[in-house]
């Protein structure tokens, strides 16, 4: 059927075409449904949505992002003609049977995916079937090095570490610890991160209180080969694009399947050609992880299927049911960070940092097995680690001499006081995760939440206990009305009788 | 967030709006998340879609859906506001964790879904869960009960019988023929019938032959009160009206969740008022249901749910391992029905309507057990149940005296021989109902398939095995070549070799 082109400038995330009601039946298709679209010798595939009233009968709209596609202008004439359903959503159906999927069905329907080709209904059954049925390692392998091998593939020809955390627990600023460390030890790492979704700061927006973070493949090689390491944001690089997609879609519906969380991991590893990788595994309460027996399990599965890639991986479980360290929100982290490196930082920040650094080096073999921790902190201590900063700071066109002071934080503030004498029993992850969005990070960084105290502290009335930064008044008053809502730190004599509220 | 309305001319289906992302980063919301909109006292909440370049900061695009909902007009101002996730969202979450679902929470959701206000991943998300995880038949039951109270509920004020088929074969036209026995006899029957959406009849489709199908429920039930029956389309009454909302998530996906399957029945049959019905479950190769136990497994949960919601339900499992009769499409249904009403239909097709209608019967109590098909038979020889047909088509608005020679049929058509001497092996629904709809049914009334043989007969070489019908050559020759693909009909000698390649 040829159809006159009407150009519609929104960008739907997927290839679609919008049908007149009339000419959808005649085609004998429905929404959801493909079609193919041809001009001149090129065809494409279109997933049809149906209106009757946007575009008449013998008209076809044509949404942004295959108008780039195949380059179609207005008013011009395509070819739509029904056609079959595409064999990656076949072999969904097959995944949703409780099938199991070969290596090239699984590239088919990864391929398909970084191709916007399937329907966001498409990828919720195959994540849900994910969910509910699971994968095999093999199945999982096939997957991660499908995400990886659709995207850019860095190669640094000498032996590249990296750092991951799996999330779920706030002021998690290591990377800005580790990444100088290992560096100053004489490692490459390329430290691609990600912005924040639903935390108060992701590594890169942390990192981008202290430096640009976007570059391309080519700028990362430069600046990692230059100077040991680099902690950037992942997607400017086009590494594992797939998963930016999948994420889409696993947001809406609350779900993180264990094997896409697996490989979406370890495709980046791949990604960027780390042969040994550290993992820190937050276990706690109100961490993705809850208890040890968990974190050993999906420790067991990262080494597992680190080994099919031929990636090193040795796991950290380390202590998550209360924020790392005190500081929650870009610029109150990229402070404390900066703090630790000039030997001022909390301990539990140090500590953290040093073993997983010392577990990295180790692997690395850089340092015999037993004395990671040692040397790591050795660096840090001698201020090796703080030089290193200063230039990756530099070689990412930050200021390297900008010190902790400096960093602008939020200018509207309120002080929270202890209304008793007692001790801390537990700081909610959730509740200071919310409170900290609430003031506006990570969109405002210098919003956040600044902890006077942590878990097992004894406070005294109207000592203070936390601090609630922001940039805009109406956040700060968000953010306080949310902190009497979820009362994220509970005191002893105080609040017991209502923890089965929480 | 005082936003500029930019009506959008496109109908989504939900409640959506098009948000510019400089808009949507200051708002802190996502693709999926929802904003609550308010104008003047009232506040509907909508899902968000997100542009860089269809509206500008400062505006926000309205799709159809909810222009009228607010009465909302171009060029006003709106505010927009982040707002809680619905609670039935919560639920449905509960119920992808594994939890089983109230009363109150299963109304919350099957709401939400008849108001437009859950994204189709949401719904994905449900379907998939029930998928995955089953449903008790507590939940079921709530669930049936909420999709016919979120619709219309007629009250007929007397006792109300159906039938229903749960499809899945080819040429199944037999509430032609048990509606007029079943009114004929002095039972309410008011059958509301789907059009097809992947076969090439619904009984809609069919009935529309031969006389309009779509009334208010006032309408049906005036019909109903003055001839005893009638086949009208569903879609035109509101009843039951999430069942088309889950099945154009459940389309593209390719499920057909259990408890969904039998809510979607059953709240139709609750929203008639029906107290007595028959169930058709056709069994055999390539139907719905492939084997006897699955069918009576079926047939007790069918049971079970209908004691439940007060309705006496009876099952006939019958042979659905190759089409009903001989013809497949609206027009040619509807002659070979008319045919039967009048002497003359093919046995398969008799006698299966007669064994239901009987059924139908004893369970009413109108007939003694065990004597329901051979009334059932006495009423369609005796030519009442025609007498019958005559006055349901009259009260419909259609031509009371049509003969089935009457009846169109597509004027393009072609005779398919037998190649060689045999018997037919099988018969493929799969095939008969992809070649049926490539021919144009049910968009093209008197396109289809006419068989000439069924499984078991003994054929001649150079004898017809079957014609198909088009209303246009393109679709003709569409479906010839389909058949030299799909190849529908298996003579012995012949295909015997091809079997595994089926």
């Amino acid at each position: 059927m040829l159809l006159k082109v009407k150009t519609i400038d929104i960008v739907t995330g997927k290839k679609s075409v919008l049908l007149n009601e009339k000419d959808a039946k005649a085609l004998d298709v429905r929404v959801h449904d493909r079609v193919s679209i041809s001009k001149g010798g090129k065809t494409t595939v279109a997933l049809v949505e149906i209106t009757h009233t946007f575009v008449n009968p013998g008209e076809v709209g044509v949404f942004r992002d295959l108008v780039d596609d195949l380059s179609i202008v207005e008013g011009e004439e395509l070819e739509v003609a029904p056609t079959r359903t595409p064999s990656s959503v076949l072999y969904i159906r097959k995944k949703m049977r409780g099938g199991s999927l070969s290596r090239d069905e699984i590239y088919s329907i990864v391929r398909d995916v970084v191709n916007h080709a399937l329907s966001e209904l498409e990828l919720a059954a195959f994540l849900l079937a994910e969910e509910y049925l699971g994968m095999s390692m093999e199945e999982t392998e096939h997957l991660t090095r499908a995400m990886a091998e659709t995207g850019a593939m860095l190669d640094f020809g000498e032996l590249v570490v990296d750092k991951h955390s799996i999330g779920g627990v706030p002021g998690n600023k290591v990377s800005l610890l580790i990444v100088p460390i290992v560096a100053a030890a004489g490692l490459k790492i390329p430290k691609t991160s990600s912005r924040a979704i639903t935390s108060p700061a992701g590594t890169a927006d942390t990192m981008e209180v202290l430096a640009p973070v976007e570059f391309s493949a080519e700028e990362v090689k430069r600046i990692v080969r230059r100077v040991g390491g680099c902690i950037v944001w992942g997607g400017a690089l086009n590494i594992a694009p797939a998963d930016d997609i999948f994420i889409r879609v696993e947001y809406p519906l609350g779900i993180d399947p264990r094997p896409q969380m697996l490989a979406s991991i370890l495709a980046k590893k791949l990604a960027v050609g780390a042969k040994v990788v550290v993992l820190d595994i937050p276990t706690g309460r109100e961490a993705k992880v809850e208890t040890m027996e968990e974190a050993r399990q999906l420790a067991q599965e990262f080494v597992e299927l680190g080994r099919r890639l031929g990636i090193n991986i040795r796991c950290g479980i380390t202590y998550g049911g209360q924020p790392v360290g005190y500081a929650v929100g870009p610029a109150l982290e990229a402070r404390e960070a900066l703090e630790a490196l000039h030997g001022k930082g909390p301990l539990s920040l140090i500590e953290k940092s040093v073993a997983l650094a010392g577990l990295l080096m180790e692997e690395a073999r850089t340092v015999p097995r037993g004395s990671g921790s040692q040397v790591a902190r050795d660096i840090l201590q001698s201020g090796k680690a703080l030089s290193k900063m200063k230039e990756i700071i530099e070689a990412q066109g930050g200021n390297p001499e900008i010190t902790p002071d400096e960093i602008p934080v939020g200018n509207k503030h309120i002080v929270i006081t202890s209304p008793i004498d007692g001790y801390i029993t537990s700081i909610s992850n959730y509740a200071i995760r919310s409170i900290a969005r609430a003031a506006g990070a990570p969109v405002d960084k210098g919003a956040g939440v600044l902890l006077h105290v942590k878990a097992g502290h004894v406070v005294k009335k109207d000592q203070p206990i936390m601090e609630i930064f922001a940039e805009r008044s109406v956040k700060l008053a968000e953010a306080q009305s949310l902190f009497y809502t979820l009362k994220p730190v509970v005191i002893e004599g105080m609040l017991l009788d209502e923890f089965p509220s929480y």
